[in-house]
């Protein structure tokens, strides 16, 4: 059972999580805590995992992470918020989100999960071999959705029309779950010629993403 | 003024401007309408437009297609609605989404923002010979947003978690305003090549597509 904890790291995560564990009335302490939830950079998980005494439970928050660097430590555990979190707000960012828990005993599992609901996040297993082709995965769907922002905004604004505009538009994409419409969906090549004449006519460094990207459409409206 | 209209073409968005046009208590009507306005297929409106005896306005919904498609009408503009629709929602798709108005004289720009302001969308100027660029933003935005969540569903299911995981991360991606974390923000290569293995190892046929996000994303994040 989770009955108290000591947050290391105090960024976007740790922030959130202690907030939350101590709103859910979870004992924060520096000394002698059941489990000890490093929310650090990924790079320095290991050293700090090696500064920490064995004994309680010890668990990370990294997606790409494996177990192994919580070495010594056994009795360990992975928790990833699949979530971007920000500064500009508060624990309400883990609600609804999921968390891929990674474990090697049932025992972990099971605290895994227990720590997930507790902080307000849907657990899944996630195998640690795995984390590297999920973690890709969440690294499509957020960070790469921020780029094709970028570059359909550069277009759109080349074009002399307002960036913000596409904000309704995506949101929709969305709420309609992902709803294939446009020119590739109805082979609409013509008009996919237009846009790339287009594109490089104005926009050149665009035309590599333009080009992969109705590739990749192309064989999603095969399906 | 928009008194009366004559909408044709009853697709996704066809219905969505008619059903609001009556809600708004403009009078709909196949005969003596003080403007045509085209809900139609994008190849089929310069033939239709030519079975429309000239004199009331005309105008058509589309977003790539040139306003010499309406010839030999002169009385003309484009209402593109920069938002994707469904024919499981009615007009309240239209709430809050953009349009882009294309005329030719400041009599049709009049007419096509009050048509805009009349069925809920935020009408912005759009030049004629702009809409190629304009529209493959659009589709970047919308379409490929379709793709790129197809393609972290492929990841993150190969992985073993559920792909529904993903739906709260990119939502609040939009929510924060398209801000931009993860490996790329941090300059974190090992996590990249490790995503690369990864997709060569189990998903090769993803491999062009997260290159060239990636280095779409490296750009974007230099700046």
């Amino acid at each position: 059972m989770v009955e108290s904890v000591r947050v290391i790291g105090a960024g976007r995560v740790g922030s959130a999580i202690s907030t939350r564990l101590a709103e859910r009335d979870v004992e924060l302490r520096e000394d002698q805590a059941g489990l000890v939830l490093l929310c650090v950079p990924d790079a320095s998980i290991a050293d700090v995992a090696r500064e920490v005494e064995t004994g309680p439970w010890i668990a990370h928050t990294s997606g790409a992470t494996p177990l192994a660097a919580l070495d010594p430590h056994t009795r360990r555990f992975g928790l990833h918020p699949l979530q971007t979190f920000t500064r500009a707000r508060g624990p309400e960012q883990l609600d609804g989100a999921w968390a891929g828990i990674t474990a090697e005993t049932e025992e972990a599992r099971a605290l895994g999960f227990e720590l997930a609901d507790i902080v307000g996040l849907r657990p899944f297993e996630l195998a640690d071999e795995e984390r590297a082709l999920y973690h890709a995965g969440a690294v499509v769907a957020s960070n790469f959705l921020v780029t094709l922002h970028e570059a359909a905004a550069e277009l759109v604004e080349a074009a002399g029309a307002p960036a913000e505009a596409l904000e309704p538009l995506m949101s929709r994409v969305l709420e309609n779950r992902f709803e294939l419409t446009g020119p590739v969906a109805r082979g609409d090549f013509e008009t996919i010629e237009a846009h790339l004449e287009a594109i490089r006519a104005r926009r050149p460094s665009l035309e590599p993403l333009y080009r992969t990207l109705t590739q990749a459409t192309e064989a999603l409206a095969l399906r």
